[in-house]
């Protein structure tokens, strides 16, 4: 293939990228890659976001993806590099997180004849990328410029219908792998007027109206039901959905990373405090729902999932849009696939009348007022109680802040601790799998549009991701992380683990005893350990006020933060008891 | 399952391992690989090595799989955790290098129903994984314990069987998970006498007498042969090479991962310096080979590469006893798969009497001669010259020392300042895919048998693995690490990207400006910038006569370094040139 075929084939693909408003494309350093990358470079309407370590620059693409809602591009060389966008690549897959990855390949004649740095790249991903085409080799006859076009259209298509996913194309190159850059109308052989070459659009699924008006017939029906709004990264499901319990009174037991419980919508149904409160086994065994309507993804807290166990004989409805099958439980007796906005409104409105106010939604508006006043008033502690971070940044974060938590231990005090409240706030986490891998860079991702963004993050999980940091330093980027050390893995000394002590430590405590203001400064970071309250409520406003990369870090006790939870935990299911006994008697009297 | 039925399947699993002699274990922390962790922890013949990173781990096992020459047992729990391994699975599986890698999974009924750190692990590393199984549910039935002993044998011996590789056992857990150490006879449930229950052997692949004769006839007709061996990790075949040298009176072109240009065997026939001269043309094109008999991967030199290349008329013989095809240059006319040490000792027995000594060995010898003697002494400079590192090197390390070099830069001046010694000296570098990935765990990993070790590494190869550095401090390993810190990607410099100026810096210098004593301080080791040959000289010895990691930083400059390489080059190139005139001089007199 001659440099130019190869230049206006990769610069037809390139441009079509920008075209569909494909603007940001992260990149890491290699040889192969070369014609893309400085192409990319070259594109006046793209972005390189240089990041040399590939798993970080695949969860970095991750959080932008996230923040962004739209596919981000992903480039990387041949080999072992392609094998680290893995990780981010399975947490995509696992959460609908759009994300196109391009890797460049050895041509035909250099694959698997022990030629330098190349692997075998064809489904590398396996059934993880929801795509995977191994390019032409380049070629600019019109029907390949044509090619190329449309392959950057149906790829781009592909990442972000849902269920949104990730996106494989395999570039094979042969060199001279150095662009002409000197060639003429580089930008200008596809549609006129910068028109994207093809544009893909997906009808909405929709339930037929007989469906729509069985289903609140049956509804109608119900006394005791209950709404569920997992993990959701759709902003206009709280309008939705707090219309459709408003017509069906029905508590909504809203996930910490649903859009319910905050912004400005009423938060009338909306139970912020289930975690707490459903620990209670009186609360467990006598709140019997007759009918839960689940949306998203299956929410966080374990206490919920075994309320939903618990009363087997519920009739449980799942709505998924992206025809999946989120539920654990193994209860549900009915699986909707449809777009919820659009059935929670058709829904409401096929419901004749609002119904009248029941004693069912009442209970579980008092016990949620009551387990959240409690979490929120003995949460606040003299000591660094890990549960307090949440309390003390949802007051302090500015309205559109994004608050980006780790997975194991702070995604569950996200759950226990963040409060109903009118601010808007956008709540993340990466809870596809769960992992505790890639999250520095995936709250870093999340940062570049520009709204202040707070992570809040354990040891392990941090050191997991440290590389990561890079892309405050090479960007310039402006987050704040909290940085929760108990010097260790926090969450086993939940479980029963903690009572197997011979081996405990090696393997579950781990602590890893690293000074981490060593490697915050590496980064060009601001490093801080708060010893009180007052110290991270400073730190944590000067951090917002400024720019760049602070890490405020807490010491924390594993053991202590364990046992707090508990009490915690245990003096509200006392204060609950009581007020079961007393609405017991009212009931009885009544 | 019952906890106890579930304890003595893995118990017998994991006892199997110890009995098949493979008693490491690198263990990521995780909860559902909680019984496998702690049953590893309790039997007295394994050694668990935690690492909380589990790409750098899947590095760590396999520099320690490298350095042992046998199977390392890698185990994680499920989620992206296992995602982490890829690199270092594709990594063994270019490599052939053997990894026994566990996962935990969840149950079938939490497969694929959104549950929390569930993804589909079956197949999970698609072809690099020479052999997958999803395990049963552990039964402690007779026959049960007779399958998971049974499957522990077949996946040690088809990792390790050539070609080494990476076998992939996937284990589904029910909760709970905690196994019951109080059981009786957990270990004693095998073969008496503490035998493996099965023992698997796999013959040798030899060639008939018929087909060796017809060879060794083929050979003693061809007087200007040669012999090259690439990267390739077997002692014996440093005698079996030099022996049938001997008879052949062939020149053996010795790449520095071979064994044959450190240890006492004979250097007589073994050229070291090829990477330099045949860089001049003259000497590329006019030095004709007839027959090749290639050994081991393809080398790292480009320069042989090419001079191969321009030599098809040549007739190519490749010995590969694991019956791959690691021939880039599409030109080898014979492929023979046998056991290379058995091979080339027939081979040498059918050879019926040694040839005379020829104008060909000597031409080559000569030219070594001078381009050896011209590296060694011109490579010595004032500056810190990142070719001088080898040189200084090869003369700091005690003997069956280990220098391990990364991939780019450090590889090749190995290759290019390696000199013949008789110093026992082991070579390393993953040059599987020559991944700039994992190398500060591959070499941590090495040290784990006691060997000496030095690492040479450029700074972005550090940066991607600094993780890896956490294996050093958690068990007290014993490593030199010779950073060199031209501030990018100094390959770069030597390839035509250097020409593409707008974009070079960002796409491929990619400076990251780190002061990397920082996280050496952090991961608890000793950091010193050295200034001059003499600090660096005084850094390694002390480092060699001290315990704990040590990182010696060399600042050099990218393009500095790039035109020291070409004045050395160019200066030899003429010499060359030189010799020539007079050698062709002499032959036409003569």
């Amino acid at each position: 293939m001659s440099n130019e075929a190869m230049t206006y084939y990769l610069a037809s693909f390139v441009d079509e990228l920008a075209r569909l408003g494909i603007c940001d494309v992260v990149v890491s350093p290699g040889s192969r890659s070369t014609p893309l990358a400085i192409l990319m470079a070259e594109h006046p309407k793209i972005k390189v976001w240089m990041h040399a370590d590939e798993r970080s620059a695949g969860f970095f693409a991750l959080g932008m993806a996230k923040e962004m809602r739209k596919p981000i591009v992903l480039l990387s060389t041949s080999g072992t590099a392609t094998a680290n966008y893995l990780p981010a690549i399975v947490e995509a897959y696992q959460s609908r997180i759009p994300l196109l990855v391009l890797t460049a390949d050895r041509p035909h004649e250099l694959r698997d004849v022990g030629a330098p740095q190349a692997i075998d790249q064809i489904h590398l991903y396996g059934k993880y990328a929801k795509w995977f085409v191994d390019m032409a080799l380049p070629e600019s006859t019109f029907s390949m410029l044509h090619y190329v076009r449309t392959m950057a259209g149906r790829a781009v298509a592909m990442a972000a219908n849902g269920p949104a996913g990730v996106v494989h194309l395999n570039f094979p190159l042969r060199e001279p792998l150095v662009p002409n850059l000197d060639l003429q109308n580089l930008w200008e052989k596809g549609r006129s007027e910068g028109k994207p070459y093809i544009k893909v659009t997906k009808g909405n699924l929709e339930l037929s109206s007989d469906e729509l008006k069985l289903l609140a017939e049956e509804l109608q029906e119900v006394e005791n039901g209950l709404i569920i709004c997992g993990p959701e990264d759709h902003l206009e499901l709280s309008q939705a959905l707090t219309r459709l319990a408003d017509k069906l009174q029905f508590p909504i037991l809203a996930d910490p990373l649903s859009p319910l419980r905050t912004g400005s919508h009423s938060k009338q149904w909306v139970i912020d405090s289930y975690d707490s409160f459903l620990r209670n086994d009186e609360v467990k065994t006598s709140f019997k729902p007759e009918l839960i309507l689940r949306f998203g993804a299956m929410p966080i807290s374990k206490a919920l999932l075994q309320y939903i166990q618990h009363h087997s004989e519920a009739r449980q409805i799942i709505i998924d849009q992206d025809q999946g099958w989120r539920e654990p439980t193994l209860m549900a007796s009915k699986m909707i696939y449809a777009d919820p906005i659009r059935f929670s409104y058709s829904l409401a409105e096929y419901l004749e009348k609002q119904k009248e106010p029941s004693l069912w939604g009442t209970k579980w508006k008092q016990l949620n007022e009551i387990s959240q006043s409690h979490m929120q008033t003995f949460g606040k502690m003299e000591s660094l109680f890990e549960g307090q971070v949440v309390i003390e940044l949802q007051q302090l974060l500015p309205e559109h802040a994004i608050l980006f938590v780790g997975n194991s231990m702070p995604v569950r005090d996200l759950d226990t601790f963040l409060a109903n409240t009118d601010k808007p706030l956008r709540t993340m986490a990466n809870r596809g799998a769960n992992g505790i891998d890639g999250v520095v860079s995936s709250a870093l991702g999340a940062t570049v549009s520009g709204s202040p963004l707070v992570l809040v993050i354990g040891d392990l999980s941090f050191y997991h991701d440290l590389n990561g940091l890079l892309a405050a330093k090479l960007h310039q980027l402006n987050a704040t992380i909290v940085l929760i050390n108990n010097n260790g893995g926090g969450i086993f000394s939940f479980l029963p683990q903690s009572k197997q002590e011979k081996h405990f430590e090696l393997l579950f405590g781990t602590p890893l005893d690293l000074e981490f203001e060593h490697v915050v400064k590496m980064y060009g970071g601001r490093y801080k350990r708060i010893k009180d309250w007052q110290e991270f409520r400073l730190a944590v406003n000067q951090s917002l006020s400024t720019v760049g990369l602070d890490v405020i870090e807490i010491l924390t006790n594993r053991q202590e933060n364990e046992q707090l939870h508990r009490k915690l935990w245990h003096s509200l299911s006392e204060k609950i008891s009581k007020w079961k006994v007393q609405v017991d008697q009212d009931e009885n009297r009544g």
